[in-house]
């Protein structure tokens, strides 16, 4: 028995490394896409995927691939926890891809390439009317979805377990609830007693160049190895992964806006994850970040956590004002990170602060919740949103395109995937709190720029794991205990940014 | 009977589309590899390309393709001149492939990749020795390759049919004959009638910004269309194509080297023919230029025949002195012409002009053709290959590094490769005497910059075609005759730049 389960991972290994392969393959030709392709090669890159797509599909569904699994499971009582990992994720796969019909798959994909530009459409010419048939449809067929891969309590569960495993409404419910309780009033507190004006709205233009250089120097000094990666220009900014040794991102430079230093941050995060995954776990689907929950809480670390406190910017403050003089030379420092830092509720989550932002991902979570139980009809959202918006973070939405239409996720179809940007946020503060535990000094380190005590931690806790252990015990291992709003929260409270 | 044929045509399509993505995909993961990946990607890249080509190998020997391609071949009498084409391109895809043991691909490809390293290290160390063990399992391995492909007169032949359907020996030693008579006098008439001083040797450095843009305005000016297409820079220039409507070109760019204008010709000549594809074989293997011969005839066209043409330069020598006013405002036109047709012996292929380029080719085919008849052992190589160097070139070669190891071909494995040079200059030669009997004003067309009624003519002669003629018979629709060096000569002989 041993011989042949011993027999049955040495070939799973060796399938697991061919699914990689092709999903690195995969990541490259979204890469591109994004970041290079001409556009006369949009149509022709669609059929490419569609083609690879189906390969993959039909070698993660493969029946031998699940008696392999089977073989393998029987001795995972002696094997090594890469081992025992590599089971468990790759059975989660199989399961997941042959729950669903091929028919349904196929289907599902052709609904969502239709319904995204029909939202492109909606949004700009704020017309709900317009999304709203479409938008019907890829609920009921997000509902049925569920109904494929199956949940215990609710059906929204099904779905949220896709991007964060294990997590399920009777785990977020409270959450979302006490947040939702602490948050709205810390709000309102905040937005009063920070300053007004905003000392960013009106930035002379920076040179694209030197807003590239800067953003090249933040990632090297936070560790991101450009020997494993790159950094490009894309509409939207993301991390992608090619291959072990290679993690890019991406970043957009506006003249006026130092959004590229948000962004850069935030994306150095997520490939800082990836980079530092300890090598036995390359060619495997292990050799990625757990979760997008987790995944995010290491971008919202780097981004918001380091990348807005005011030590951090004590190192590298007299850096951005050398590379931007006409800018910054009469900005003060604190004045900058208190403009960095400023909270005012606004209609748009991807522009809010730290304190409104886990309110727009509340409001999203209740609405998808109500949609796939079924007790509340897609016409009915644009109202809902906007009396969400006034209840929740005390902001009037002035249109559609501004309020239920500003998100690109629901025309692609990824209901569930809004909680993970909280579960980020919270993990991210619970993670921050126990560095804190180990260095008590964290400001001095921050002062003098050793970003690379705190990312020789994180490597140590969390990035060399890959996707070894379950989100929920890896947050266990590193924190000592389940996720928990209360450190978030004390982060908020006791920022001297936020002036409480 | 028809019925059936009808529906095997179908589904040879569907696997045809399939398989174009795959290669596609491939060509992506090339071009990233030589244009963009960071060098930490090296290892994982070889592995995904490894992992691609053997589902494409799987797929192009499926017995059901084997059995789909004899369906559709039986009635291929009433089929469409397209489906036709794609039954024999696919045949002979498939017939190559299967005819090759999996086990010895895999060594071959095993071997090679062994070999391209130390071929690095030998000529870098002047060392043919070092090679010498690689080099001779290499052609032991063409030769069984060559058993394996089959042939009827000479072994070589095998090979030669890999780059350029149809080509064999018996059709190649008379032309090469007739070169090596012609051409060696040739050389050395006009090399003593040309000018000794080299214009271009000392010019001083050139922006790298302006050799850019000015190679982008050549390129847009012959008609490539950079909405189906993009120039980045390699280690060395190429072509590929990622899809119908995306087919990319690099360059390089030295600071004191006029290299990037004909490299950027060359490799347009390339993107054009490719660019020009019908759309109707879009998503199948007749999407491509037909063979490397007729390629190579567009990329010297556009380089040379055009590229170093005095009525070319008429139109934009002025421009280029406008983008490098310190190097050319005080070089006269005739001075440019002559500098860039200048014609001198030399022992490296890659840097050599028009007179001698075929002669260097000569002795690699002269070569490769008894080593792999087996009438000649490796060992023998360096010395026969100074020798030949001497007689057909009047050239010395001082060093194995600049003489036997100087080409990367040998350590490919690609032996039969080296003539489908000729072929492209012989070509290009014959092609352009059929343009100009098209446009006895070609003189005025090519002074006025009017490239678009060329580009229309060999779009409507040679590029729309794709793969749907073999190339022997696409040369015979063009100029109403077979491959003929008369033209190619007399081109060289009425050249007013080499003053004979």
């Amino acid at each position: 028995m041993k011989k042949k389960s011993l027999h049955a991972i040495n070939r799973l290994h060796h399938r697991a490394a061919e699914l990689t392969h092709l999903n690195n393959i995969m990541a490259l030709l979204q890469w591109d896409q994004e970041v290079m392709m001409p556009s006369g090669g949009a149509e022709g890159r669609g059929a490419q995927v569609a083609t690879l797509s189906c390969i993959i599909h039909q070698k993660i569904c493969d029946p031998v691939l699940g008696n392999l699994l089977l073989e393998a499971a029987e001795s995972s009582g002696k094997a090594s926890a890469r081992d025992r990992a590599l089971v468990r994720v790759m059975q989660r796969e199989h399961d997941r891809n042959t729950r669903m019909p091929e028919k349904f798959v196929a289907a599902f994909a052709r609904l969502t390439s239709r319904a995204l530009p029909v939202w492109v459409r909606a949004r700009k010419e704020n017309d709900f009317g317009l999304f709203l048939p479409l938008l019907e449809q890829i609920i009921a067929m997000c509902r049925e979805k569920a109904g494929f891969l199956g949940y215990t309590d609710h059906p929204y569960d099904a779905l949220l377990d896709l991007y964060e495993e294990g997590l399920t409404t009777r785990l977020l419910d409270p959450l979302f609830a006490g947040l939702r309780d602490e948050l709205a009033p810390l709000l309102q507190q905040t937005a009063s007693a920070v300053e007004k004006r905003d000392l960013l709205a009106d930035l002379a233009p920076m040179p694209r160049h030197d807003q590239v250089r800067f953003s090249e120097t933040l990632l090297k000094e936070i560790g991101y190895d450009f020997n494993n990666g790159r950094q490009d220009v894309s509409a939207h900014p993301f991390t992608t992964s090619l291959g072990h040794r290679d993690r890019r991102v991406t970043n957009r430079f506006r003249p006026d806006s130092l959004e590229f230093i948000f962004s850069g941050l935030h994306e150095g995060g997520h490939a800082l994850y990836e980079q530092n995954i300890a090598a036995e776990l390359a060619d495997s689907p292990l050799d990625e970040g757990v979760s997008l929950g987790i995944h995010e809480s290491q971008s919202r670390l780097w981004e918001n956590i380091i990348g807005r406190s005011r030590p951090f910017w004590q190192r590298y403050y007299p850096l951005l004002q050398e590379f931007f003089p006409v800018q910054f030379k009469d900005v003060g420092l604190d004045d900058f990170v208190r403009a960095i830092n400023r909270v005012e509720p606004g209609m748009i989550r991807v522009e809010a602060d730290e304190v409104s932002y886990n309110l727009h991902v509340l409001v999203r979570f209740e609405l998808e919740k109500e949609l796939l139980g079924g007790t509340l009809e897609a016409a009915e959202l644009p109202g809902l949103w906007n009396d969400k918006y006034k209840n929740c973070l005390g902001v009037r939405v002035d249109s559609d395109a501004n309020g239920v239409l500003q998100d690109i996720h629901w025309a692609h179809g990824s209901f569930g995937y809004f909680p993970t940007y909280t579960i980020g946020n919270l993990a991210a503060a619970q993670i921050w709190q126990a560095y804190r535990a180990f260095d008590p000094a964290w400001t001095e380190t921050l002062q003098q720029g050793n970003l690379e005590k705190i990312r020789r931690w994180l490597t140590e806790k969390i990035y060399r794991f890959g996707g070894l252990y379950p989100p929920a015990d890896l947050l266990q291992r590193v924190c000592g205990e389940e996720l928990d709003s209360s450190h978030f929260l004390a982060y908020l409270k006791n920022k001297p940014e936020f002036c409480l």
